[in-house]
């Protein structure tokens, strides 16, 4: 079981490694090692206590009990692939990433057998980068969705329901990886791409001062991490190309009923997304 | 010229309407009857002094020097055709209507020579109906737009202007019918048929759980005034079909590059959008 005196290794302290380092601090962890090869997001990361020790060295990660990888899919793979010699016999081994399917696969196939993968994903994100934008209080509102399969063992579950309570977040659930990548697909990816696409479809960039609430909404996360996101969507391309063309179907036979002036399919298309969404509006005030 | 002793008629004392009747009465005029067949709105606003006398009668329009319409455009042209005769000489006509070239069309057709129509949207729409949703607050933040042809007079457009910033609007402007068509279909009613589309898609209630801000970002306005939309969409569904088959079009491309696995094409894209979010985001301040 992990303790408070375990040694917690993070490896890759941006703007959510950094921000898991600064809550386990806060919760009492006391042996945190933080991984980076960006000397100056050690620093920033020592100075604030929120790591007792920087180290750009892999080889370091024999001394951790469990290793928390915050790093983009690709380089959490090749991280894995490259050090599988430094990991501690029965070291436990977390992630933060946000589709889960490909990299359970990736992982298990690298891993040794002594070391125990369990995938997490704090629904916790945000367009900035780097440790500098870390802030652990963002976790008291956010969703923390832990990953199983069937070669986890209960305890490694517990161990990482309690740290994500430990570090504030609000709702802790397990969803099996293919539910997981459905529900990301939907709630998360499908909204980046429509904001993406919306912003692009035209310059309407000479519209800007009429803006009102409903473009600035539809747009807001239209600033997006380019570094991210790609890989993501590629790693979750058939639910993502599911959920498009189902969005694309839907907004087809909208424009249908404009181009046949069928007021009346629209007027019931819009009491149906009014009754889903004031179902979404009483599910959020729980 | 219209005083703060002109009788101002207000026709439809619905949220818009009320919130019109509240902020010209802030203002100093003291002259304003409100229309409506509804006895309760006419109540609502007497005793809150908004108004200084409420009727169900039409025919009273032949003592108002200015009548606002806050009407939906049937409704509006309707009443036009009806009441004609009973315009006063020289009556100075308005609306808060969200489509513009069509309204134009319908009511000049039906106008007697003698009254002017100078079409104006205040862009503070909500979706709640009804004058106890009234609140005149939110004119300060809004866009008043100003739609004159080549039948208005200079007196009229600086009549309604001054009205505007009686009323407090953040912004005062003048568009042509057709600029004024061309960029509510993009900024707000593209919009609204994203999020009904999106809404609609899937039933995906039972994620409702899991939202984090992007869905709830893009949904709120799925929650949608099913009487009013509808009309307007047809009225201005030249623009807006086009509107959707460009966002179609721009989807469909992102779609082929996460089938293609394209991470560098999906890259450009979000640097693309990233830039021009950031541009609305620095309009936005001013």
């Amino acid at each position: 079981m992990i303790t408070k005196q375990s040694v917690i290794g993070i490896v890759g302290l941006g703007v959510l490694g950094g921000s898991y380092a600064q809550a386990l601090h806060s919760a009492g962890y006391e042996n945190i090692i933080g991984f980076d090869i960006d000397s100056e997001a050690l620093q920033y990361a020592l100075e604030n206590k929120w790591i007792k020790e920087g180290t750009e060295d892999p080889e370091r990660a024999i001394e951790c009990d469990l290793l928390i990888f915050c790093l983009y899919p690709g380089v959490f793979a090749k991280w894995i692939r490259e050090n599988r010699s430094h990991l501690k016999d029965d070291v436990l081994i977390s992630d933060v990433t946000g589709v889960k399917r490909a990299v359970l696969n990736q992982i298990n196939k690298d891993l040794p057998k002594s070391a125990e993968f369990i995938a997490c994903h704090p629904m916790a994100g945000r367009e900035s980068k780097g440790i500098r934008f870390a802030d652990a209080g963002r976790f008291q509102n956010a969703n923390f969705i832990i990953v199983p399969t069937e070669n986890n063992t209960p305890k490694a579950i517990e161990t990482m329901r309690q740290l994500a309570q430990d570090m504030g977040f609000r709702r802790i659930t397990c969803l099996s990886a293919d539910e997981h990548d459905r529900m990301i697909s939907f709630l998360s990816q499908l909204t980046h791409v429509i904001a993406v696409s919306l912003m692009n479809a035209n310059d309407n960039t000479n519209l800007a001062e009429y803006t009102g609430d409903s473009f600035r909404d539809l747009t807001r996360i239209a600033r997006i991490n380019e570094d991210m996101w790609p890989e993501l969507f590629v790693l979750n391309k058939d639910f993502l190309i599911q959920d498009i063309d189902d969005f694309i179907r839907e907004l087809e036979t909208f424009r249908e009923m404009i181009q046949k002036e069928d007021t009346e399919g629209m007027k019931q298309k819009m009491i149906l997304s009014t009754e889903r969404r004031q179902m979404f509006d009483g599910k959020e005030k729980k």
